[in-house]
């Protein structure tokens, strides 16, 4: 399993000539990070008096953070999986109609598997923004950057998972699938934009109001 | 070692209660994610006859992309040392005036290489983007979501590192640390910005081509 290499190896695996894990892991994998800053955040804000007005919802917001993060952590591996069964279908024989036939089928699933991992991501991503934005604003000021990269990872997750959806669509011929899958994710891209701008305004006027620059 | 837990317990660690490791150490974990992509791409073009024009320009990549990777990764373990040192230096005793001195000295020493960590990655940042803006231009068509990956984690990562040199930047008493930090860092996410920007736009119209959505 990915997930139970070592960071130190995990990038090494990343930096291989072996195409997997490639972008769309690396998207899941910033998606788990915002997560998990989320999750850090609340866990530095929840059993301290000055925040005890917002210790319930903080609890709350902790609980949903660590549900998609074990979500994101699982996509790591999806991704790679997706990607290795289209790599299977496109080995599979093609000697006759038949095999051709039925390999361009499974080319054409697997690829539809492949699509719709990085949207999980995205979909992952767009309901994660709004806990980050609760800890930015409600959150321990002190974690208040990390909030921000929070932020930033789950944009810099949902804009790479949105490359992968979409150089998959190229090769999908179900017009229908390819035009629904890429208005859901035109549609999550421009939420997570916005939200994710708006998180890193509000930190940055945090910390300016604390700096003479 | 940090790179040295698994993955998994490298995002249980992020998600817990410690604020370290904080925002400064997942900064530098997308940088060497996107410099590991940088690199990925190189090694999936390189040996290849379509890209024989390209071959040694790709191979000075590489060698460029593996030196700034491990660079990045001695900087999450370096960020995170560089947070203790300062809760270290806060927890001096401040008995009299002799400790009470010290101690501030202490404070704004450590802080001061707090700020400097993530300036480091912010620069790593810079260096590598023109390295990913190659390879997504010259390299492996088949990977360019890839490179457009590396770009939206390097740009993710920068914008993440400002943040922690910005919020450091906010107890320190040098002035002339604080006016020269902050110009570096502002001018370093400008270039960033754009040269992510640039390379997102070529990914974007290589994939869009291909698809008819």
């Amino acid at each position: 399993m990915l997930i139970e290499k070592t960071v130190s190896g995990f990038l090494d695996e990343v930096a291989s000539n072996s195409a997997a894990p490639g972008g769309g892991s690396i998207a899941a994998l910033a998606g788990a990070l915002g997560a998990g800053l989320t999750s850090m955040v609340c866990r530095l804000t929840v059993g301290k008096k000055k925040y005890a007005d917002v210790e319930a919802e903080m609890q709350q917001l902790l609980r949903q953070a660590e549900d998609i993060r074990a979500e994101f952590t699982r996509l790591i591996e999806k991704d790679t999986e997706a990607f290795n069964s289209v790599m299977r279908a496109f080995s599979l024989p093609k000697d006759d109609d038949d095999q051709k036939n039925f390999r361009s089928g499974a080319i054409q699933e697997a690829t539809k598997s492949a699509a719709l991992v990085p949207l999980q991501v995205m979909e992952l991503c767009e309901r994660t923004l709004p806990l980050a934005l609760e800890v930015a604003t409600k959150g321990n000021v002190n974690s208040v950057s990390d909030a921000g990269v929070a932020a930033e990872m789950l944009r810099a997750a949902c804009i790479s998972a949105a490359l992968n959806v979409r150089i998959n669509l190229g090769t999908i011929q179900d017009d229908s699938f390819v035009h629904d899958t890429s208005l859901k994710a035109k549609s999550i891209l421009t939420s997570v934009d916005q939200k994710s701008v708006e998180i890193l305004h509000h930190v940055n006027a945090v910390i300016g109001s604390n700096i003479r620059s």
